[in-house]
């Protein structure tokens, strides 16, 4: 599970900072999450192929989470895209790209599909085989859904050392990885437990922002692997957090403390302190394992 | 006059080339030219203060010339300002860029008025003592003005040597710099000019991006000081311009040849040639005086 940082700061974009976007690579399939201003050509500063992303999921409708979006769908259409793309975002999404695209005359050649969201309850949105996607409904100015995304457990892998000292001919090696059992020449049945790896632990992440502290968040993240939790403010600014539905720092540990996470991923920082090392000292007094969302910055958990 | 080229390049951003935007500084007032994706951005980079901006000219509603004004106009509330900020546009922009600002809750502080334009003639837009601006219809794939702005003549400069060479007592000095004559104690009536100087040349720009090679343009912009002139394609691609409703270099070297004007800026260049050198190189066979705008570019005409 890679997850590469567009953007991770409030507000605006500037020369050296961007607003809100990141690419989720999960069990080979690639998610675009938010897309602010200037999203499109981080993407290609860090060379990820446009033509891989067929999902998008948008949290919520405040331009430095996407101001980015209209670009990057026009962008596709004179890269030639000929794949649908979806758009998972608050109600109205669907309006404001249509009236941009109609305005300009410029509608996609490609099928682009919207899912428009207005639940306030926990709701399964995307699935495949390979993962699926559940909104997380957050608490900000406007509607707003962090989501969580969660590979699926894949298939037992064949151990070849195994199947060879039972003297399994090859032949069977498709049946033992689709999971069954195997008798052999003088009738001993070999469990497929023992012809086979377990597979890999699957993976989850969990992307909320822009959310106020809510305690009740951590139920609906129980265990994730990965939590990137807003942190707009330092605990100083406890105040100004409540009053523009951000959180702080420590609140984000707290929350990632509750839910039992293994990694708390900050970002969404407010420009006016001097450094985000700051964010870190103080959710790290709460949670032991802190890491600094920052622009450009990849990580692989 | 100073243009400040934010960006010159068509189509998409790129990490290294920016969508249309301009900023003309024209007898102190400040006004923005298009505002493609990442404008803003550029604006900081240039260190142009986003609050002496007051008019934002947008010259039709592809994407690559107005994604940036949403982002823009909403850095503006963030950063406090207070005054009104006008927008000329085509037909369209004041629903959109108002849908906007409603799906994000995030409507301005400060008075933001639209401006639309739906004529095919040209028109008077704007004027006030020190500017006039006019449209100048353009034929591209969607409404298109480019916008010519003319600085007004200012008034005569008071000649202190003249004045004092005639024993002008200094009470009479207002009455010369409002363009009065002077009768001498003697009788002698001294006529203004011989008591004042001329006032600058005013100058004048001509903005026409997007638009086919149209010959008629020529009459619309006649005798300008600066010409900037879309040149998309070379000579080469001339059957791909004439389809997609833009110009070569050559065509915008024609225009500028009709319209006697005394410089040609070129610019919103595809990415498909390797140097722009080639467009000032096949618009120089045409037309003597060529200049080649590029992202960060600051002329002084």
């Amino acid at each position: 599970m890679r997850l590469t940082v567009l953007g991770c700061y409030a507000a605006t974009p500037r020369t050296l900072t961007n607003p809100t976007s990141q690419v989720l690579e999960i069990n080979n399939q690639v998610v675009l999450i938010d897309c602010g201003e200037g999203t499109q050509v981080e993407l290609r500063r860090h060379k990820i192929k446009f033509s891989r992303i067929n999902h998008i999921f948008i949290s919520h409708l405040h331009g430095d989470h996407f101001f980015g979006l209209p670009g990057f769908i026009s962008t596709m259409r004179l890269l030639g895209r000929e794949k649908a793309l979806h758009v998972y975002g608050p109600k109205g999404i669907k309006e404001a790209i249509t009236l941009l695209l109609k305005l300009g005359d410029s509608w996609t050649n490609y099928p682009l599909l919207f899912h428009e969201l207005t639940s306030k309850e926990q709701e399964l949105i995307f699935e495949d085989d390979k993962i699926s996607v559940t909104t997380i409904p957050l608490d900000h100015r406007v509607y707003t859904n962090g989501y969580l995304f969660r590979e699926k457990l894949g298939k037992r892998k064949l151990n070849v050392t195994a199947a060879e000292k039972y003297g399994i001919d090859k032949a069977y090696y498709n049946n033992i990885k689709n999971g069954k059992n195997i008798t052999l020449d003088n009738g001993t049945i070999v469990s497929n437990s023992e012809l086979t790896f377990d597979p890999p632990e699957p993976k989850s992440y969990a992307f909320c922002s822009d959310t106020v502290y809510d305690e009740s968040l951590a139920e609906k993240i129980k265990n994730v692997d990965v939590l990137y939790h807003e942190s707009t403010f330092l605990e100083t600014e406890t105040d100004l957090a409540v009053k523009t539905k951000h959180a702080t720092a420590k609140q984000a540990a707290m929350v990632a403390k509750k839910a039992n996470v293994k990694t708390l991923v900050l970002g969404h920082y407010s420009t006016r302190y001097k450094s985000i090392a700051l964010f870190k000292e103080e959710a790290s007094t709460i949670f032991p394992n802190v890491v600094l969302a920052d622009d450009g910055k990849t990580f692989d958990f």
